[in-house]
């Protein structure tokens, strides 16, 4: 912030200008430079968009957990963007696009360390495609960090955080967005990851649920004890953050918006986005308020607006914005519907992450098939080999996902278990986190 | 999010170039589609900030109701922002800019369901374009739901939000934005909606805070008993959220930034909205310590804030920006004089919503007028037929918005009040609308 | 937001052709005109997100004061950002940018009420300058309202922010960024301003700290009376909200991102900026953890989150991604290291400012001679006056910094204390400031 403006601009302010020919060849080599600009910025306001959306987690599961964990809820939240930086930079961005394969293409080679290189020949800046890829990744692994709230212990829940951001998430990125399998077998289509971030960190979320086991408390035979949220206006807040992230999350996943084709793309993006949010908030409600006697769950609200977010993720581009209401409803209506579902499995979702995230995750890929014709079976490759989407095609790419994630981690938790333990000690648990591990109480002079 | 990058953007790049002529010509659309990116994307940028306005009113409503509400606040919060943008895009979004009028132009025919087509003749995209003003009509919406809070019934608060946002602030939009009658006629100017946005939430809030009641227990004969708000940091949180989100309400409805002129005009937007919010916060602090016996009440200065940026609303460009301080400094005092005053005439404003979005509202819209020399009645139309700016234009404005949105107000909350019933029952006012309504307290383990 | 799409832009897309040279002119003409409107877009928006951390210094340290004073400390962070902005633009400008200046060049003249005329060979709207610079300077004054929280008087803070925003920080960053003293002499480099806002934030805090002395009860001869903070969740928030400023206060700082070397320079910021903060982190909950018996204070780990982030602020471009995770990881050692510290000084510091912001502030300046080779002492000037970056360069600027914020808030403070007092009564103390001085308790339903 030097006084740069007096002297270095006007400089950058003349053209070389020597006729037609250099004129011709000028405005090329601008239009290339300002293409990569554009795009770069995308990547920067997007993912920044993007970044916030861990604050969004944060208010939300901080809002959600009993008092006597809020500050362990607050700690995890930090501590797992910091740890989804590091080991996407260390492993994660390398696995998801990598320069070599094994298994027939299945599996990048581990090359550890990315150090990008500035190109004009990429179309964007290295650095900005490695921070919007990097707040994706970090979205998943929060999807994790709100199910299995309130009983698992902190470095546990941080080295499985560690081995999904390395390994796990950018082993499915690859199949798809990486150029791999999923994409030239299968014609398999996600556009900003409903699959590859909500299902991927969802599956993640229900096998780590699992593996732990419910809070203390929480099932008695088949009676479900509610332990409700301490902060529902945080928890409100959270969602609206979540939701002003989610343009960035759709929106700049179109990639590029600098053309007549790509502004309008993005700008549709945003029309239906919005509305799928509309339409799980609104059917969320109608349906509590038919299932509970007129009462309306403001958590239930919250997890339609992100149930109907994740469910329009998959394709928030091609739906009319009427279709985009009614797939966003539906997630909604799969959120009320799962959340009791998961009670009666006894499998404890503290924050509802597993309705909204991977049960939607998989609705909304599901239907992309719906805004490509209602294609049954993958077409046969055309010329250039792309292959069409199809509903089966999408489901091999939601089961062979969820096969994947649940496998790795089920091996990841388990191996946490047999070694250091997933689980706080029952004294922890019943004194509250925040009290044991942490020694900072959430509210030291609110809660009882 | 697949790997266009490879292919697709390397085409992209390459430029049609034929010689002179086809340069010329190149140049020409080039310019053409790169206003149509510059607009656009202001609108998806400054509308994505104006959004987040709606976590802001989250905040400050929450913040300022008693515990026992503040679960249904924020439910209540989440919910209006799917009503608006759902009737914006059913009927709205065509009432405010109708293909058909009737009545000598006075009110749109209805025309249901927006379909908007991108055109590069519009200059924008058509999405982008409704988005930035869905979010508009959602910041009508969430001024209503503060002043009535606590007592209004949830349904019979969202069916006022859907007829608000659907017909009643569409058609008041219409007159001004939608290039009708009080633009044509009166020469009435409002920026970016001190009166078509703040003051037509203000007289919706008004009037539902009169067919309503008071909360119980409010006034005792001459005496106020002061029901102080359960979470003030969250009300500061709320006011900051707004204090960012209105750069977008006023920068971008500039609705331009690529050329000198405009980006000029954003960034001298930009300082004036910040220059007024300065001067409504100093106001207020300096009235209420003297006033108050030396006491800050917070609350005034969070209102004096957002009184400041509704003053200048509509009119952030043309004033100096020692202009834009007093004109905020007034939206100040006015918060401080009329919070009282609203209470001596037994109206129950709950978040103080009336005194900075009507009140500053009416002050910001007249004072347009000194901006623009100071005219009294509005002078002949000149020869393009455009009439200039004058006291008396925006007095008219500002009294048909107030007649028309509170006779369609009254109607609507007395049919409400007729059918339904628009408030709850003693016992769910006693009990909480949080216990009695939605079955979730806000803070179940803090409050006593 | 009139009818303008409908005849105003069709003509704005009429470019005036006429043969080559008027097209070569046109081009050149053009180029400054999209370089103008690229950076000022910068400031902008870089400046709207520096805006937001206001909200996040807020929340934190809402969340870190205790419930008594978090009302009053909610009203000092609206209070201080008025005044900051109210100053800057009185004063500050001008003395940061002066057109005279005395005494060999090291202070500017005052030269009263900056009002910046626009225009294409600035390379930048004056406005949106003006914007992004002010919001800088409320940073530095937000530092200082966390430290001396819960016992300062409101107004004599007021006044102190009113001096250090309109004369103290301006000088300062005048030696540096206004093309001064340090820059021209020393070759000092400081990129966003570790030294220059977050140092002169955390002298000024220090001073404040020690003049105004440690709050009742904190200090019993060697015994230090912890005293936590009454809302984690809320100063996780804010954490998260400085992270997601930190990209606009960095990133922007470049000024320029419409070619490929500033759009990459960018880039590189924003993954720089992001991984010193997750060094900081983890570094500091790594520490605290091996301090603390296996628990982690989650304060530390957001402490040293801001931390990280200060360190790399000197110098967010140069450093590879693995050298900004060690330059962060240092700031949030130095953290955890400089808490205990100051207690043991008895210099109170509510939110542990002075070691986020001063302590990491030195380190990340001093460490910038690491990016340029290394150099122990300021090499000859080249060719072009130009001096090299070295550690007694760096020092020097630290030092002088250091001598004159501490010396001048030394006298600010002391002729506060001296005239209107600095502190409040014991009793107002013991009783809260919310109580006493606001009448408006914080969460009026909780505290007990």
């Amino acid at each position: 912030m030097k006084l740069w403006m007096k002297t270095a601009m006007r400089g950058a302010m003349m053209l070389p200008v020597a006729g037609l020919a250099g004129l011709a060849a000028h405005a090329q080599d601008a239009s290339a430079v300002s293409a990569y600009v554009d795009s770069s910025y995308l990547f920067l306001i997007g993912g920044l968009i993007v970044m916030f959306m861990a604050a969004g987690f944060l208010c939300l599961e901080a809002g959600l957990v009993r008092s006597k964990n809020a500050s362990m809820q607050s700690l995890k939240n930090i501590a797992l963007f910091s740890i989804a930086g590091l080991m996407f930079w260390l492993v994660g961005y390398n696995m998801a696009y990598p320069s070599e394969t094994i298994l027939n293409g299945i599996f990048g080679v581990p090359a550890f360390i990315w150090a990008g290189e500035e190109s004009l020949d990429t179309g964007y800046a290295a650095s900005s495609d490695w921070f919007f890829q990097m707040v994706f990744v970090a979205t998943a692994a929060s999807i994790v960090s709100g199910t299995v709230a309130e009983r698992v212990k902190l470095w546990s829940f941080l080295a499985f955080v560690a081995v999904l951001t390395a390994f796990i998430y950018p082993i499915v990125a690859s199949w798809e967005w990486g150029g791999g399998y999923l994409d030239s077998e299968w014609g398999f289509s996600d556009f900003a990851g409903s699959t590859l971030v909500h299902s991927t960190g969802g599956w993640a979320a229900l096998i780590g649920a699992i593996i732990i086991g419910p809070r203390a408390g929480k099932y008695f035979g088949e009676k479900v004890n509610p332990m409700p949220g301490s902060n529902i206006p945080l928890a409100a807040l959270g969602t609206f953050i979540l939701w002003f992230g989610w343009f960035g999350f759709n929106g700049a996943s179109q990639l590029a918006a600098g053309t007549f084709d790509d502004i309008n793309a993005v700008s549709k993006i945003f029309a239906n986005t919005n509305m799928a949010a509309v339409g799980g908030v609104l059917a969320a409600m109608v349906l509590t308020s038919v299932l509970y006697k007129g009462k309306v769950d403001p958590t239930m609200a919250f997890n339609g607006a992100i149930g109907g977010l994740v469910s329009i993720t998959a394709e928030p581009l091609a739906p009319s914005m009427g279709g985009a209401v009614a797939i966003g409803a539906v997630g909604g209506v799969l959120v009320v519907l799962t959340v009791p579902l998961l009670d009666k499995l006894k499998i404890d979702d503290v924050v509802g992450a597993i309705p909204a995230h991977l049960v939607c995750g998989i609705w909304g890929t599901i239907i992309v098939a719906a805004s490509y014709g209602n294609v049954i079976m993958p077409p046969a490759a055309d010329a250039e080999g792309a292959i069409g989407v199809s509903y089966v095609g999408q489901l091999v790419g939601v089961v062979l996902t969820g096969v994947f994630v649940c496998a790795a981690s089920a091996a990841v938790w388990m191996l946490l278990k047999l070694t250091i333990g997933v689980r706080v000690s029952e004294e922890e648990e019943q004194l509250g986190l925040d009290r044991a591990d942490t020694g900072v109480e959430a509210y030291p002079e609110f809660a009882s």
